[in-house]
């Protein structure tokens, strides 16, 4: 695996591999790699001629008050990790390098990016389009891997796409989860045990969303309260928002009609986590 | 030439293109074609194998009370001159496939825009960002050619590729004058003859900027308070703004120590116009 820490030189190596005609995949992280990272690895590797993976914890993504420096890193396990499965590159830049003195480049999906955690991470979404538009120019991928744990990153993302025309195609894969159900995040690394125990109630509460559904509820607002009456019962957890809202445009739905996202963010103590499903109307997994 | 108005059209014929190695050229237009527009569309047919020009009068870079729906427009024209220069393709989109319904993604260059045009039209840099990124994505070219007469746009197109690691490169070429001085401009059709005339006091003041500059003056401030008392005098003309400025970050200069961008917009009657010099404390055009 090739290690790269500046934009030419993965420009370089890549150029030859596109010379040649080979299909580019492209996971981009923001490393402290967990199982979640690696299905999409191993997806691109799958799919794709070359692999590369990007690690960069992103500036411009995170608020003035969130956990831009505390956020999780150690490159050289990642680095061990994707070279066990096979990445061909690793593109690790500098915060330098993404953003020289008098960088002032900045993408939005204007709509999209005030839903969910939209409203209580103003500027994450439009960090997360600038740094994913960023990567995709220097990378030019054919396939881009997502985790369906962001679901608005991924839906957002996959707007951009459209929107200004790229050519690279988004494949989102499903959430992996600890055996107990908890979804994977870099971020449960914060959690101390009874955190760690209290955080199931994010997964609790979906699957009993999922639970109502399927018994036949379509009324977003009775199962949204039933969501909110059992994370209420834990100590520790704090809701910032539950939602279940329309896939395409992420508006709050009243009667559960098309494939629905509910969609959650909780805090427990101070650690803001995130988890979702999709109810779906046709017989399919979710 | 090819008139294509549909992106995948326009996509196709250039993939062949490039699949054999040429390069391609692009020129950006809103059409109504001047011998400003058509300086690059024979730049563009010089340097490269394959020439591009797009016209598409842009809304979203258009204010609410601007002259969006005024703008000059005479496309059949427009495809006579440019088949006669040997254009090869012409791409000339409605607005519904540029912007379908749902559109929403935005592109700025934060600090840049604000500055000069932008602080009247605020949006205005945006918007053009917005688009030529998008023709940018389309057409994928190596080239592209933009007019000094917009000197703010193309800093700011210049600076939207190096941020954004687009591999486009951007050539500007020198404003083109009628003889009496006045840039052209799509914009100059708006004026009556009595008004025609009252705009040559842009240029003017821009010939006596040079003048005092020549003559050793380096206070930008004597300089522009030279240049809008000759402005005053004319009674048709209001100015929006006269300005001196670096050229890399268009911060307004104290005093000329490096090439300064000397640029002004003023209404002539309603009709804004806008154009500028580059002082140049070494010895080349400006």
């Amino acid at each position: 695996m090739k290690v790269c820490r500046k934009i030419d030189e993965i420009r370089q190596h890549l150029q030859a591999d596109k010379t040649s005609g080979r299909t580019i995949g492209f996971v981009p992280t923001m490393g402290y790699l967990h199982e979640g990272h690696l299905s999409l690895v191993r997806e691109s590797l799958n799919l794709t001629d070359r692999t590369v993976v990007s690690i960069f914890v992103n500036p411009t993504q995170f608020g003035p008050r969130e956990d831009y420096h505390q956020y999780p890193r150690n490159l050289e396990r990642d680095i061990n990790i994707l070279q066990k499965l096979g990445v061909d590159y690793l593109f690790a830049p500098s915060v330098e390098e993404m953003y020289p003195p008098g960088y002032q480049t900045y993408v939005e999906v204007t709509e999209l990016q005030n839903k969910l955690c939209g409203r209580s991470r103003p500027g994450h979404f439009r960090g997360v389009c600038t740094i994913v538009l960023k990567l995709f120019n220097i990378i030019q991928p054919d396939w881009a891997f997502f985790g369906q744990k962001d679901a608005q990153q991924a839906i957002i993302i996959q707007k951009m796409v459209t929107d200004l025309h790229l050519t690279t195609r988004i494949k989102v894969l499903p959430i992996v989860r600890d055996k107990d159900g908890l979804a994977l995040s870099s971020r449960n690394t914060y959690l101390n045990p009874q955190e760690r125990q209290a955080a199931l109630v994010l997964y609790k509460s979906l699957q009993l969303a999922q639970q109502l559904f399927a018994a036949g509820e379509r009324n977003a607002t009775v199962i949204k309260q039933a969501m909110i009456d059992l994370i209420q019962q834990e100590p520790l957890a704090k809701i910032d928002y539950v939602a279940i809202v329309e896939m395409e445009n992420l508006e709050e739905l009243k009667e559960i009609k098309e494939p629905a996202l509910v969609a959650l963010a909780v805090f427990i103590n101070r650690v803001r986590l995130i988890d979702n499903i999709i109810l779906s109307l046709k017989e399919k997994k979710s």
